[in-house]
């Protein structure tokens, strides 16, 4: 999975051909330092730990974690079970996960071997990548030149096969010259929009400003902010918009400033079997992440952005403007096809 | 200024006879560490590096920092006025800070010693007290059994002569054993919500639970807060909160929540001479103070919450209800007189 775009430089995990290998992302941007992970047991570590995020990428890692747990089980079905559990139990919410397993499953379930699993991690991988450059023309039509636009968290190249999603319609209206300004909330407590998405950023010579969370509301009552661009770790079936913790009052705030909001995420981020955003579990993790010694907190890491706030939703398939007045059919595979 | 009351345990300064010794809140909750001020330019300092913060407990400080100054220059005018200067220009935003050099400067016209001048500040801080102990009960009397509290930055002892002002108010309620749950903003970039507030309240035994500035939206969407309660670093005449940076974006989710909100502060922080808050100067600070080494952000540390969105402002003067409707006009001095 080579970066084959001078806009697009880094990727969060590579394929050794006996191991997969994970950027650990809490060491950035100090250090660039590989994980290796051998079998399936340390790929969901590196997932749970936070060593690879990004739903998208946590469905790519589990996939080849698939190949490796074939690999080391061969025929052992319940032991490939019980790595497929783990793996899928790593991270409770986003839904790429357990879709990418159950396409894994799916190969397993024809006797196939490692060397077809492989050849499966791999299209996940590459759809990602195709689906990701697909949503990213199609986000940026939405703009216009001088476009200033403000984005939370981690969606870029560390959060997928490469490129990103809202980070990918933001380096394409780059390149097309429309950008005047990025910022990038700090994003607390896990710090990616500072750590991460700077990271990347600077790599692409693309100047982006940070902002602390908290100031993203008066950032737009400033008059500094066009659109709000996120990413998705799920979608429900009536188009609510499962995201990093901080989404949700960004769309809040957009929407009473009159700044816009887009949501970009692959297809493989829709869920069409749950039917609000309200029956999603939010994953919750310790205080500890917040500040080391705290004691109590309430630290979910994702919230629901009702389909109301969202003005448009992108996906490889198309470019859904205005989900809570049409429905997410337009973006259902049939549809598609 | 010593504490008196069980729940009031901390104090943010202490005069020495011949120094204004400041609690040096940067290096709470780790360190307890008094950093000694001899002079009225190293007071400045340490307002400008937020050793001591908050608008009433900078106002005092600088109270203080004039009688220093007039015992350091004796009847050098020229000197005294430079000082002043410094002082004024040491924070741009809080009205108290201005406020307090104002009647200090009073004082020094009438020609009076250090001495009278020593009364002076102590008047000050001891009407600090006063007004919070006054803010505490009408703030409390506001609220109900079973309330649960969501504050933002720090008001209580460490922001003001004791007391607190918004968390005098939940001192109180907690005192007539009616708070059922206080949430603490983390307040980013300094941190003042997860470093001080949960230090101030741990010590007077009032369990608090820590979020992150962007999952406040989250926590009032899921039911658990009944009121915002906040400081103000400065009033206008209109109404309008000039208080840290995140109270806007807590007042505009409170509004679309049916959350209500309180703003708690001194009369001190009144601004009769500025018709809105879109007037006022807000301090923007290095990048660095949100990141080491970050180069490129906006980094302003307080927002304005319009009045509208304001649904008490408690002074010691009164609790006054929907000020957008009512004005001002019942907290003016001659209301109270």
């Amino acid at each position: 999975m080579p970066a084959d775009d001078t806009l697009d430089r880094v990727r969060a995990f590579r394929w050794s051909g006996d191991a997969l290998e994970l950027l650990d992302q809490r060491a950035l941007p100090g250090r660039v330092r590989w994980l290796r992970c051998e079998d399936a047991p340390a790929v969901a570590r590196g997932i749970r730990d936070m060593v690879v995020r990004g739903a998208p990428a946590i469905g790519i890692a589990a996939a080849f974690a698939v190949v490796l747990a074939a690999r080391r089980h061969g025929n052992d079905a319940g032991s490939i079970a019980a790595d497929l559990a783990l793996l899928r139990e790593a991270r409770p919410t986003a839904v790429n996960l357990g879709w990418a397993l159950d396409r894994m499953r799916g190969v397993l379930a024809t006797g196939a071997g490692a060397q077809r699993l492989l050849a499966e991690a791999e299209a996940i991988a590459a759809e990602d990548l195709a689906a990701n450059r697909r949503m990213a023309k199609l986000g940026a039509d939405a703009l216009q030149p001088g476009v200033r636009v403000l984005t939370i968290c981690n969606t870029g190249s560390l959060a997928t096969a490469g490129l990103g999603t809202a980070l990918g319609v933001i380096r394409e209206a780059h390149r097309r010259g429309w950008l005047e300004a990025v910022y990038a909330c700090e994003t607390r407590p896990a710090n990616q929009g500072a750590r991460l998405t700077l990271w990347e950023l600077s790599r692409d010579g693309i100047p982006a400003s940070l902002i602390v969370d908290s100031a993203a509301a008066a950032l737009m009552a400033s008059g500094r902010v066009d659109w709000v661009i996120t990413g998705a770790d799920r979608i429900t079936a009536n188009g609510d918009v499962i995201n990093k913790i901080g989404t949700y009052a960004l769309a809040l705030a957009a929407h009473v400033h009159g700044v816009r909001t887009m949501v970009v995420a692959p297809s493989s981020s829709l869920d069409p079997d749950t039917a609000t955003g309200s029956q999603v579990v939010i994953e919750e993790r310790p205080p500890g992440e917040i500040q080391a010694g705290l004691e109590r907190a309430w630290n979910p890491v994702f919230d629901c952005t009702p389909v109301a706030l969202v003005d448009c939703i992108v996906t490889e398939r198309g470019c859904l403007v205005e989900p809570a007045r049409t429905g997410l059919a337009g973006l259902s595979r049939g549809a598609a096809n």
